[in-house]
């Protein structure tokens, strides 16, 4: 049975108040809350077995190990990679997307081509720019529709030889999009040999992922996205891709000898963990896995699903408030402006001083805007906790700015 | 007035017993513990103000900014840094190290000069060989006496119009010498250019450090050995310099503007931060300042420096004991062998059974370990809760160790 609100009771932030009003987050899709479980996982580490790992035969290195690597192996089959070593630690998507641009380097070439969609976060753009400019490789982007929806005609123009990675989210942040991975991926593999990069920031939350059965060579997520602490994150890669490209960072960890003439290098998963890992904050990621299981991710859609449609409908009764991907199969998010007000910053404010949390700005993807032409959008992005009620709030909120700022 | 048992009770984790003794926990040069002040900012946070910062205008986010912005000048004003923005948000010394070492790649060309010291954490060695492979500048190693002093004599005819970079820990890892950093920056700025980098990941929980006075370009640390989580450290670097020098990774936060055919830099430190920040940890971080200065970095040192004395003393009037660096100038670590004795791992299982947790190998430094000959040492470590009391428990241990495996 999914009780609202027994979920809610496990996130004590969600009792506080702003501006003298009940929280109403609706700002998931920059940061989802944490449930008490993933925080008492964190804290009892540090509490109990702090050391650092992989390197220590004393007993508090050990367990902190043997927790750090058991958070591994609920991570691995979260996703359904093969093995465990696929799944490297990171602090989070950004990091895991540079770092793959940076270990491709060496198989780009000047005038090959990397293929991204119209709907990527910055996150998923500067570092291919950065690529481009150290290789002389040229950025292509697959472009949208009205409605937020990727043109894929226009896409199967674009594959060719000279495509050497194509890289996208699963779900756009700013318009909660659902992009045709598998359709990507199928096509891209039946005509290049490219690297296939799958940005599931945005869908690891929501999904069941399976990179098995999806087929990319990566993928990569945040933690502080799906209930686990902020510094976390995943990048998975194929065995044999990971095997075969060289490391990033240099340091502890990753090495297996060490000299000053030469260097070599340990194998996976820790080729890519230089360092100290973040061992707390990698066990409460574990952690986080066991609350998405827990509440079941099926019962987690389906709540997430109702609250959009609702949210959607509502809204869209409000005279001259337009959304934005409206017609697109979503997940997650609502994005929307008022006619005749501008500044979607203005309508935030007034939503904050009713206790409502939601984001407005370019949500770190300005070509999308630039596409419609608009400084911003006001996102509302929902999390299991949040409720019907907190859609009619915010409605209602979104009916006083409209009077306010009209 | 320094009260050890008081300094004691703030640590939950020195409560716990390991194999029915009472922990012993001198691995402090691989992570410290941590005060239950930090876990509760750290706690507190997430309980009441996580949010995604910077790019919002709610409430929660407005405060989870401040917060972290609040932490960022406490380090400022900790390393004595000329302005907050200098400050930059890392996951740690390893990260640090490699930025740098990315950055810097189009300032090095063929045949240039890194200049290392013998005494490196392979962090502060790898990175400089990926560089080198990126450039074809070439690495040069400061070499170090018996003691683990390194041969300044040598250092004057290593410096020379081709070397472009020094980069130098403060306080070796494995052995706990002090390098002289005053006057290899002095002797360096004096007759080259080059970039000069130090590693402050074991000087900064022991030190007061002034990085103006110091006069380095960049210096780097991590939170989790200066009683902060995991997942956290500084990338400081003077403001000219972060200036001129190309970003790191892309991302959100780091941009100016973002368009698929061209794309800005934020100014500082956002330009080096992209990604969403672990915004808990660097508030935590923030903490564990707080932490030091209400100890008192002159109670820290002064105790510190006592328990080494005392342990070296004690530990040198075991017969065939060899404490590596003894005549050095050093602080917090001592490092050692028995004599007949092969495998330092033995001896650390056994003073484990005890309670006592020491580190045991090569401790990221196996040029260090090349030069003595040796597989590896037992590498005690000190921080500000650790006690006379618990000296003696180690040098039995040993002695036990001793006859056991004798």
């Amino acid at each position: 049975m999914f009780d609202i609100q027994e979920i809610r009771s496990q996130f004590s932030i969600l009792n506080r108040k702003v501006n003298g009003k009940p929280l109403v987050y609706l700002d998931n899709a920059a940061t989802s809350q944490k449930p008490d479980s993933v925080l008492k996982v964190w804290d009892a580490y540090y509490k109990e077995l702090n050391a650092n790992v992989h390197r220590g035969i004393h007993t508090l290195s050990q367990l902190a190990t043997e927790e750090m690597e058991l958070s591994r192996r609920k991570i691995q089959k979260f996703i359904n990679a093969k093995y465990d070593f696929e799944v490297i630690f990171t602090k989070g998507t950004t990091e895991g997307l540079n770092l793959i641009s940076y270990i491709l380097t060496r198989k780009l070439k000047k005038d090959d081509e990397i293929i991204i969609s119209y709907l990527e976060h910055h996150s998923n753009i500067v570092p291919w720019q950065l690529l481009c400019e150290r290789t002389g490789a040229r950025l292509k982007v697959i472009p949208m529709d009205e409605n937020g929806v990727l043109q894929m005609d226009v896409f199967d123009t674009l594959l060719n030889e000279r495509t050497k990675i194509v890289s996208m989210n699963q779900v756009s942040n700013a318009l909660g999009v659902i992009n045709p991975v598998e359709e990507i991926i199928a096509k891209t593999r039946k005509n290049t040999d490219a690297y296939i990069v799958i940005d599931g920031a945005q869908s690891v939350p929501h999904f069941t992922i399976d990179v098995q059965a999806m087929d990319c060579d990566f993928f990569v997520f945040s933690g502080h996205k799906m209930y686990a602490p902020m510094g976390t994150g995943i990048l998975y890669g194929k065995q044999e891709i990971l095997e075969e490209l060289p490391p990033f960072h240099g340091g502890g960890e990753m090495i297996a000898t060490c000299s000053f003439e030469e260097t070599t290098y340990a194998g996976l998963p820790f080729k890519y963990e230089a360092g100290t890992p973040n061992v707390g904050g990698n066990i409460a990621l574990g952690a986080a896995v066991d609350f998405i299981l827990e509440t079941g991710h099926e019962n987690i859609r389906t709540h997430e699903n109702a609250l959009l449609e609702y949210a959607q409908r509502q809204l869209l009764e409000i005279e001259g408030l337009k959304v934005y991907g409206e017609k697109a199969n979503r997940t997650g998010v609502v994005s929307f402006n008022l006619e005749g007000i501008g500044i979607a910053s203005d309508v935030g404010m007034i939503l904050d001083k009713l206790g409502i949390a939601v984001r407005t700005g370019h949500h770190c993807t300005q070509p999308i805007m630039n596409f419609f032409n608009i400084a911003g959008t006001v996102r509302a992005s929902f999390a299991v906790y949040n409720t019907f009620n907190e859609i009619d709030v915010l409605v209602e909120g979104v009916k006083k700015a409209q009077k306010m700022l009209g």
